[in-house]
């Protein structure tokens, strides 16, 4: 599904846009430039992605259980919606030094009453928890929720939610999901789909930053059903840990120099510090930031639980995902796990489970979870030999704008292009301090050789692509 | 200051609306009824009050607290916004069974590292977290927080927050405080004041439900200066517990029958449950629901304190509440203190304290902030006997729409005017079983006699004005 | 009911002791002195009292409650032991900045079973939480806990507990209530009865160091019964507040200079700092000392809860308590409350409460409980102008030892007589620095004149007593 | 070291009973069948071990960190006592669903200020905390910590603490460490060792339960220096789940049938719970008994820390632990994990980390520490083709009494031996329902077949030995 908020301005994501559309994309970034009181950055002119479907999509038969994803490709950035049908049953386990949450107090009382109606989940750091709100004041919009208790019912919504940090070193902009992103997301929330990698909130993760793997993640999705019983899990996976399979492997990682193909984490993490430093050899100091990073986790059983034993099943499961991210609860996480009882099966039922054994369930469910969020990594593009006419080069140059903080000078000297960041922050591995020069891949790509990819894209006319693809970063000539 | 949105329908709260004006508000209103997914509840029309003093304003002297308020007056409700000139360091203290919050969770880490931009407090139920939301992304659209950690500073807005319950037997309709009007509320903010009473967070608020008092209280502020340590308390009196002077008084109350003139707190919890049975003779059903109360609090120190000992001053100052506040602190309160030390002077200095002496003198000051709290009530009128000719009484039948869950139906019989509540809720103490009699106090206002004020106001065209003044409730005839 | 471990030693609490009582009272307190590997602070040889009727003492028909102190009179220290005759819900509340507990942590997670067999309270600071772990061991060795779960039901004794802090300032020595004590208590609980004022864990409590009012306190208990609803109310308060009735008045304190007669705590706290600076006056820096103060609560009531709102309870009837203690959860008390459902009574009888009704009238029976645990207080006593012989002066000359950390050296100097203290503390306003006079009562009672009493009493043979009564202190002439 | 309270008694643990200890140690047990308040289970007269060095002992420098370790043979049962050599700052995770805790309410409140003494583990489940209590005590005893402060120095002893529980399927008595073992423990503290497997408070630990395999574990401790940086991990492992190494294989585990040789956790989790289905085939009810485990850790850090730092390492590294025991964190475990930082480096020094790196190599080192509490196994013994002469069996016949509740009857029928339980539990596989067939080993030694280890030993007069070594359970005939 897609919400054309501006007919051509909604290409963005697809393609070439046409001149309307660019005018409309530049003035939605200039207005971050001037910042007067009277000019504000202002997302309400942003194409939005409504329910995107990404490379994997998790599909699983759960009624009450609505996903709904809002995506602004030109951060990138997202958030993911759960919206049940009726209320339900929370717990919240917060592990990681540096979370954000909306209304986790409430979850934490004990009540048994089912009060929960959303868990939104989103980028954009603090500002990403405007999603979670925005998801309530939408259910009382829509009249789902009235705001008023007819008779004993509790008629409020309940909206929880969490968010991970994609700024930084992720991405050259700071456009974050918000009321109108959220909204859009919840309306349009469907059964029975997950979308799984770079999506919703994870559409700009990052992990592994611990040991500079640096490598995409996202968003992951697992269901197992035994007789009656239904688990479902679901994380956003920006974890400053390393992504681990069962066989004890490094699932994504850019490797440090010298470092074996078949990469194991316990290798990595038994040989730190040593490890480390080898593997941060090519890594920018910006890249090893520390407070960026955060997992945020949902869990979902179908059996009726008492409050106190649904936070003994997220502690367990929370606990459960050290063994997936290495490390992880770390102080520069903001890991925060919700579980959910929808109550639809009794705890007398015959597949009914311990909340133990439900824990040790839900704590592979949440493992497939996580392995699910590992996006197809794009590849290194080694530079090519191809001389490009001094002509061509010469159309290149210019200054591209990415952001308030972000511009680049793009400049020929001679035969060979060079770039350098005039903002107030780098572009990746393009500094401040002196030009680099950018080698040609193509006539119209090029490349800084590094650890990480980097591609320069001039194809389009006054625009310069940063990584074009799913992560890419759209630059105006100015 | 105040925001014209629309010309008109900002006249609203002053008096009586021009055509245009009335036509806005009804069509937001309206736009609740029929509430097909393409007709939402809309308050992008709404008008708003930014920074209205009220009936008393607290000035202090203290250019690090900017406060800004924003109101609907059509509510009304509101939102009161607390900046920092910078960041602060802040704790919180949950004790309520019912609370609202957002990014508590990040306050209790214990981080001695001041992180904390903003407190928001609001109106709204659980819709109004929004608001607290709303001041982050608004630091970041204003390019105050930009999103990104340059050097070793954070630089991503904190904004934490909280809410009252300011629905149901309060008022006839779902307003409530929104992103637009928090972020005008933050943008207007300004040092030295504090409005009291009906205004802000506490446009609507009631207290002493616990006894059937229902007065209305609001919101409340106060300030002490000893040599250079500062201490400023404010709160939002939204409570069960009836608020109590230091000589052990009930400050407002609209007192049972054969209650004593001058009613003493200890009298009535001593007498507990005797002195509510008599207390709650004349009040509704719906008046005694036990879910919808919170006070909500925020005490300011300029002293450095470790963020261990700012935990303490919290827990020490919001447990002395229980003193102004009887009862307090209860599964149906939803309160929550947030503690703030700006930092600004040394724990070694001259006049700096102990946390336990700070919160004994903090104590103090947040009593004097609840005591500031109590508006001026408004006063049961007695009908009177005067005849209203049946002309004019014809001209008041009508249906009068206030939301999309009160109508009411204005209907004549010979010489007297009956009304009945044919939506979904009652009005007041106008229900849906039967019609109540609306005795005249003039030719144009009507009351039914009771324990509380209710006059109904049909001297506008077109419309009744349930209680005209600071909480009166709109409605369009249809 | 009185357990003569020694038989001589036992008559120390009654008056004068034989000489192989003096003999095994000094044996054990000289083990302190030496403190060798071999020669240990050894209490296996103090007297208890058990079951010690006090001043006034709580009657109340409960057959559930099981109560038993233990005291040690050469503390005075003391335990109280609530044991109930089934097991029962728990939840506890902590807020005060130094508590002292046993097995919190469980009664936090939320559990709907019960699993609680017995709170204690006790003096003796940290050592003192050796009474909770005695309770639950006593319970096991008797086998009416056996350590083993046949079946489904839990078997295990669970005892939680918290302590007050009664050394420093309030005594000369540092005995603590220990298991022998504690086993004891336990072991004699009975029903129906609650000593009030210098009784168990409030043997040697005070109150009101911080205005500098050292009043003594102990512990109090209230009952109070609504139809079938069954609740009380059991409190240590040795609290760094004043003790404050329903009426506004200080209840117990030694006025500073030219207080008024009528205290109110009102005008102390309204007027803090100033009102302590002159309340502080005449006290010493040893009393002054803040760590050292905590009021532990118990409140119990018949009705079944679920965890949550027992927890609800806790809260607000421990925020409650800041009326009658003021100030209240600072940080420097150990507040700490516990709640515990019997669950005798069903959530749907008729005489059923919700937690919020509950609370309140609990809160009442609180406060009665704070108010009857004030004793009678000893007055202060002015010298006489009464010449006492030189000869017998002689006498009284000598080397006194307390305890390991206080002697007093008794000098006369012609006809007056004088005292200093030699070892390492103070001995209430006796100092180390220089000797102070003793002004004459009587011919063998002497006193110090201040705003505390201090009486010095010579009339036993080879012991000097301070303060004789129910808080004296025995010094052995060395 | 050993301490022979009684000379004959200390023999238990060695060998062959003299006729003396062998009463002394009747007279103890028998003190637990009649159970009058004249006679109550007395382990006075048990005979101790203090220190006693295991089969594998950690050594490691740092004279800060003193162990001592106490063990009641006839348990066995243990205890394990850090003291630090002066107060340290200490944090605390509580992650487990059954909790026994002193103290940890302090360790919460967020503090910088060192106040730790000493951190005890302890077997005996609840009972097990009197050891916390007895340390803190004996701190005082010794002189060492005054209960009353000088100046402005704390000097109280804080001791905190945690239990695992040790009774049930794992022995047939109910003896627990109790003040006597744990003060013996404290004052036999020395640096520079920690005896890893069957040893102090991991003397009766089992693991993996949650799968069947019963497998013996213990304790475990491991220390790493990096630089001047030191981090020693120690852990009591009594788990629910299984332990694993960092190939991912069971480490112990009596395997269920067909399961294969090289047993991999991730198959176990991943395939659960039919995998659990298969292992549980040839458990007893009892042995799957689930409220009954527990890992309690403690981790040490030389690095100052502030304590919101401490607090996040504690999070990790308890996180962490997920990996090397699975599942972990369940209701049915009591898991706590304490963090100390002897604050002996500065947060300057050269070799200083952040919290999260720092936790990164305390999650290694405490993997470490995991896999060294596991002892070597038992053998399961095959019974043998042994006729053995029928008078000898004769013998043999008696009632041999464990424990208050465990009372096993043997008899010969014909030139077989069977038997039976006749007190109230069983004995492992030996039941209470019908007489089980005793196979011969030798012709002292009798096995039941099954799938774990178990031998009678007939070979001690008037004595019957169940699985003879370490956790040797002894019966006196009757």
């Amino acid at each position: 599904m897609r919400i054309p908020v501006q007919p051509m301005a909604a290409k963005m994501a697809l393609g070439r846009l046409g001149a309307r559309g660019r005018q409309l994309v530049a003035a939605s970034l200039a207005s971050a430039i001037l910042l007067s009181p009277a000019v504000r950055a202002d997302q309400s002119g942003l194409a939005m992605e409504i329910n995107k479907r990404g490379e994997k999509t998790l599909e699983f038969d759960w009624p009450m259980v609505r996903v709904g994803t809002g995506e602004y490709p030109a951060g990138p950035t997202g958030v993911t919606v759960f919206h049940f049908k009726r209320k339900v049953l929370g717990a919240v386990d917060v592990s990681g030094g540096a979370p954000g949450t909306v209304n986790a107090e409430f979850l934490k009382l004990g009540y048994d009453l089912p009060e929960l109606d959303s868990v939104v989940l989103s980028g954009g750091s603090w500002y990403g928890l405007e999603t979670a709100t925005a998801v309530a004041t939408a259910l009382k919009d829509d009249g789902v929720r009235d705001g008023y208790a007819f008779g004993e019912d509790p008629n409020i919504a309940l909206s929880v939610g969490s968010i991970i940090y994609d700024f930084g070193s992720r991405r050259l902009n700071e456009i974050y999901p918000d009321k109108r992103l959220a909204q859009a997301a919840y309306r349009a929330a469907e059964t029975g789909w997950f979308p799984q990698g770079s999506a919703g909130a994870g559409r700009m993760a990052l992990s592994g930053v611990f040991f500079g793997c640096n490598a995409h993640s996202g968003q992951g999705g697992a269901f197992r059903q035994l007789g009656d019983l239904k688990i479902a899990a679901f994380t956003v996976v920006n974890s400053l840990g390393v992504i681990t399979d069962r066989d004890g492997n490094t699932v994504a990682c850019y490797p440090g120099k010298n470092w074996p193909e078949d990469l194991r984490t316990a290798d990595l993490m038994q040989d730190f510090p040593r490890s480390r430093a080898e593997g941060w050899a090519g890594v920018s100091a910006d890249d090893r930031n520390k407070n960026h990073n955060t997992t945020v986790s949902l869990v979902v059983v179908n059996q009726k639980l008492p409050h106190a034993q649904l936070q003994r099943l997220a502690k367990q499961v929370h606990a459960s995902m050290s063994r997936g991210i290495q490390p992880f609860a770390t102080q520069f996480d903001g890991d925060v796990l919700y579980a959910v009882s929808t109550g639809e099966m009794e705890a007398t039922a015959d597949d009914a489970m311990s909340s133990a054994d439900l824990g040790a369930v839900a704590s592979e469910v949440m493992w497939d979870a996580i392995l699910s969020s590992v996006p197809e990594q794009p590849q290194v593009v080694p530079a090519k030999d191809t001389p490009v006419p001094a002509k061509v080069l010469r159309d290149y140059q210019g200054d591209y704008h990415f952001s308030r903080f972000v511009t680049l000078r793009v400049q020929r000297k001679g035969d060979r292009l060079f770039a350098r960041s005039i903002g107030e922050r780098d572009a990746y591995t393009i500094g401040r301090d002196k030009a680099v020069e950018l080698q040609p891949v193509s006539s119209t790509r090029f490349t800084v050789p590094g650890r990480f990819p980097l591609v320069l894209d001039f194809s389009r006319e006054d625009e310069l692509v940063i990584n074009p693809g799913q992560w890419q970063q759209l630059g105006e000539k100015i």
